[in-house]
This record gives structure tokens, sequence and C-alpha cells, in this order.
């Protein structure tokens, strides 16, 4: 088992009691997870904690469901079975499980214990690291939530082996995001290891979760509230976040936006000459090995991508920010986009 | 003007925009408050501010509307209007207005600025200090909330002269509580300046808010998160929250409950020999001086009263944990208490 802050990474950790013991004050745990992740996991954990009073609150799933109606239900069960401020609740299951959980975590009598129990890659490796909460409100996505760090989170790789193949790539597109973004030489091992990163290795799934925690964890612990190179981490988001609006959340997992978002702003970046064109064929191959798509749905214009684009939360007084590439394992913010210039962009490559 | 930590203390600073200028990084700003504040004081500080480009959210009055709808009418007005997460939030009223708007300040986008501007002795020496936000949820009196910071509480001691007698009264309550639980000097000064405090003049207003926000600072800055020693700031408030229930939040202002919920503490305390008798006569001919009631009303049974105090948010484990007074300026917290024991003091005493 790895530790990198109070993150736990290891396997078969969901069967050790030791690692959950520490963080609970209270006789009773209540834990949130969805019915598909209760099928396969629930039961192994229920065992692990025998001793304790669970007690399980199963939301529906998907991108439709992360809203303030789901934030209710936990809230509600909180009350009714009359849980204080020293009430310990678990996460059990993916990013939206996680950031709906930790919201209504963080406000419950304004905040009780949370453990986080991370089951996608895609959570293990982003959403559950760096104490994002939030659930979407209005039809924005995201638009309310908290900073607010669980206790311990705890990976179990185990979990990414019953991962639907879709769901465990687009995680990867943010694995990958990491060595693009940050870490030149994570990069070009994700590169050499692509084939038993493909297939899963269990040591390879090792290095590669920790590696992630740990890139994230340095640019988090100096900007928890997301006011500076925080942003580095949207790399790709801005583009992926208008392609997930611009098909109702329903075109794209989210990785899959991600990836053909680190796509869009290399092309951007070569055209603006910041970036060698070779950094752009690399990624590009790197997502066609590892199944990630690489061109946009035919049904998605440049007007609409672009009108998603300037409605974006990093925006500033109404100009455009971007997070562009300029060398492998190197980005910089470029603020007040030119707006036509970026039109052109979407218009040639989407 | 005083300063303390990042809250300014002083007469006329409505009219100051050097104080508010440097908080303000947005040329919007929403000013959130109610029908009566906005009458009096609304006009003053949008002159005030005639640079900016200001918008008013104004919300409904009262207790019944501490609650989530009145959450998200403001974050509904943030939303409409294009504000962003560096966008600029002012709440100006009383404590309410203050949680409400600390509320949907802290979970918009995570966090946006929000400057505080409380008008009411009660918010100005308690409920702006210390960063609780939160509403009122599923009929729990403040179920939901966060800890959030203003950039900046300011102070203008101005709005307490036309602040009703009533209301002034019931921040008096919360004045001398930080006296009985943490400071004999400063009782001693409330005493010896009873007439002045009574007559609202002004030097001796600036005196009586500064002290208590620097006491409440003090504690809090060692237990933000309420964890520990900021229960000492509960004194009366187990008894007080438990009146103000029983009456439907009807019968007293929060205020007058806990000035009764202090001298029922106090009782408690005497009949367990932790306190001297002539404390509580001390605390009870202040009361009587400055118009706070010190009977409870008729139709509250003890029953009723006790029922409600095991429902409080700071219990743990289903044991009830009370305040006592124990010499003027001392409390302990006295945990597991003796239910019996209580049930029969509010026999005699309801």
């Amino acid at each position: 088992m790895r530790e990198i802050d109070n993150i736990k990474i290891g396997h078969n950790l969901l069967q050790n009691l030791q690692i959950l013991k520490p963080y609970i004050a209270s006789k009773s745990v209540v834990i949130v997870t969805d019915a598909t992740i209760a099928q396969l996991y629930l039961q192994q954990l229920k065992s692990t904690m025998e001793f304790y009073n669970i007690e399980v609150v199963i939301l529906p799933v998907g991108e439709s469901n992360k809203n303030w109606h789901s934030v209710e239900i936990i809230l509600q069960h909180l009350l009714s079975h009359g849980h204080d401020r020293h009430s310990t609740i678990i996460s059990l299951g993916g990013g939206i499980i996680g950031d709906l959980t930790g919201f209504a975590a963080s406000i419950y009598m304004r905040g009780i214990n949370w453990i986080q129990i991370p089951t996608t890659l895609m959570a293990q490796v982003d959403s559950a690291i760096g104490g994002k909460t939030g659930c979407n409100f209005l039809e924005v996505k995201n638009l309310i939530g908290t900073f607010y760090l669980p206790k311990t989170t705890i990976i179990d790789l185990v979990t990414l082996h019953t991962l639907p193949e879709r769901e465990y790539r687009a995680g990867l597109a943010e694995v990958i995001k990491y060595g693009m973004a940050l870490d030149e030489e994570f990069f070009n091992w994700i590169e050499s290891n692509r084939a038993l990163i493909k297939d899963r290795d269990i040591n390879v799934l090792e290095h590669m979760v920790s590696r992630c925690c740990e890139i994230k964890l340095a640019i988090v612990k100096d900007d928890m509230y997301d006011r500076g190179q925080r942003q580095i981490l949207n790399f790709g988001h801005t583009f992926g976040h208008a392609l997930e609006s611009a098909t109702g959340f329903t075109g794209y997992l989210h990785g899959e936006a991600v990836a053909l978002g680190m796509l869009l702003a290399c092309r951007l970046a070569v055209k603006k000459q910041l970036l060698a064109p070779q950094i752009l064929d690399r990624l590009s191959k790197l997502l066609v090995y590892l199944g990630l798509p690489t061109s946009i749905q035919a049904d998605i214009t440049a007007d609409v991508l672009y009108s998603y684009m300037a409605k974006d939360k990093k925006n500033q007084a109404g100009t455009l920010n971007l997070i562009l590439p300029c060398a492998l394992g190197q980005v910089k913010i470029v603020k007040h986009f030119n707006a036509e210039f970026l039109e052109g962009i979407l218009q040639n490559y989407v």
C-alpha cells in the first residue's frame, strides 16, 4: 500500500478494517453508493465493517441525477436517522457519488466526517483528489459546491477490474492530461507502458494512479481554492465542457470530452506556433492506441461549441481564458483569448 | 474607526468608499438585503458605490424565510446576471440576511467574494463574527450551512440607532453572554455602564461592540470548526434553542431566548453548587434593567422543553452536553448530563 498525504492506494483495501478504523469516531456509519457499485462492493465493505451500524443510501446513477435533489436525499437520511456532527459518511463509487456525498457532508450541520472510496479511474486520479464537491444546479454543471476534504481517501485498485472498458478509457484521458500538462517523464512512461495500461496490469495501475495523485496534490496544495495554478489542471476542460454541454451531457463521457479537448487545445497551440507539431502527433497516437475519440461528432457545429466555451466558469469578466500547451509537460494560461481566432480554429476542426 | 482582524467598527462607514474598495475586484456588485433595511440604508450605500454596477436582491424577512428557497433566490440571481467566481456580493442586514448571503456566496461556483455589513446588534456582536453561514432545512434550525469567511465585515454603529428597541435588547443578551461566560471585567463594565448602554450612547456602543468582537474572535481563532472551545459561546443556547423551538420560533427573539437560557443555566449551576447564588442574582438584575425577559411563557411545559433540548445539534451520540457557569466569566462544558436531574430542574423553573 502507498500513502500520499491522507490518500491510501493499494489492493484489497476494502477488506482491511484497520485502514478505515482510525477515521470513524461514531458507531453508526452511512454509506452512500449507487446500485451498480452496491452490487459489486457493498457486501464486501459491510462485512469488513460488521461491528458498526451500517446504513445505506442508494442514489440513482448518471449525470442527470447529479443535482440538488440527490443531495437532499442524503441530507434527509442523515436527519431522519438522527445523525449529529460526529457521524461518519462514506462515499463508495465514482465521481458523481463522491461529489454529491462530499457536498452533503460539507453542509450538513456545517460539516461531518467523510471518508471517500472512489471506485472509478476518473475518480481515483482526478475528481476524488483535491476537495472539490458539488452538484449541477439550475441546469449548470457543478454550479454549486464546496471545497471540503475527506478525512481519508481509500483507493482500492481492485475496483478497476470491474470498470467497463469505456469508463476505464475515459479515466485514462485524465491520466494523459497530467503527463501532457505537467510531467514530461510521466507522459513518456505512459507511452512506454501503453500496452500494460490497456491491460490494466496490477503493478502498472499502482504506479499510474499514485503518480497522478502526487501530481495533482502538488498543484492543489499551493492553490486549494482554485485561484491560480490549479487552473492548469483544467487543460482540455474548457473545450471538453463545451463538448459535453453541446451534447446535453449524453454524447461523451467526461474523459472522452477531455481527450478531444486536449487535442483541440494542442491544435490551437500548434496553429499559434506555441507547440511543436510532433507533440500533437504523439498525443493523437496515444489517444488512438488507448481507444479514446479523436474526432468530434458530426452534428456539433463550431458556433454552438464556441457559445458554450464563452460561458465557462473559469472565465473572468466576460473574457475567455484558455490553458494551452507550450511543450511536453508544460502549459500556460492564455488570458483574454481572441474570439475570432478561436472561432476560426473551431471552424477548421469541428 | 477600530480594526479587529478584518472587521472594521466605526461611525458612518457606509458613506466611506475607501473602506469597501480594496475588497471589490469586479465592476458589478450584488447587494442582498431586506425591505426594511433597504428603505433605511440601501440608497446611502448605493450612492457611496456609485461607480459600480449595483444589483439588488431583496429577500423576505423573518426566521420563516431563512430557508433553502431564499438561498436559491440569491443563486438564481447570480446565475441569471452572469456572475462568475470573481464577482462580489454584499450582505446588508441582520443575522438572517448575513447567514443566507454567506451560505449562497460560499457554494456558488464553490465560493465568491463576500462583504458583510451587519446592521443589527445581534449580528454585529455575534452572528456576523466567526464565519458560520447557513439556513434552516427540513424544518430544523441551521441544519445546513458552511464555515466561510467574508473578505471583510463592516460594522457601521450608526445603524444601531434605527434598530427597534426590542431587537436592540435582544442583542444585548449576547453582549451579556460574553461577560458571563468569558470575561468578568467586561461583565463589570456592562453593569457599570448599563444606563449608557440602554441609551445607545455612541462611545459606549463602540467599546461594547469592539470588545464582543475581540472576545468572540479569540475563541473562534483556535476552533474555527466548532469542535471544542467554540462551544463555550453556546452558553445559554441549548436552553435558548429549545425555547425558540417550543414556540415555533415566534414566541421569542433569539436573544430573548438566550437571556432566559443563561438564567436557566445559572439556576442549574447554583442547584448543582457549581455557582454562587450572588452571580445568578447579578445576572437576573441586569437582564431586568435592560428589559430582557426573566420568566418563561406560561404555556411552555418542562417536558416539551426537555424533548427539544435532547435534539440539540451540540449533543453527541445521544447524550446531552450543557455549558454551565462556574464563576463570573467562566463556564465549563458538562458532558453526559443526567436527564432526570435536568428534567427535575425544568419542572421547578418552567
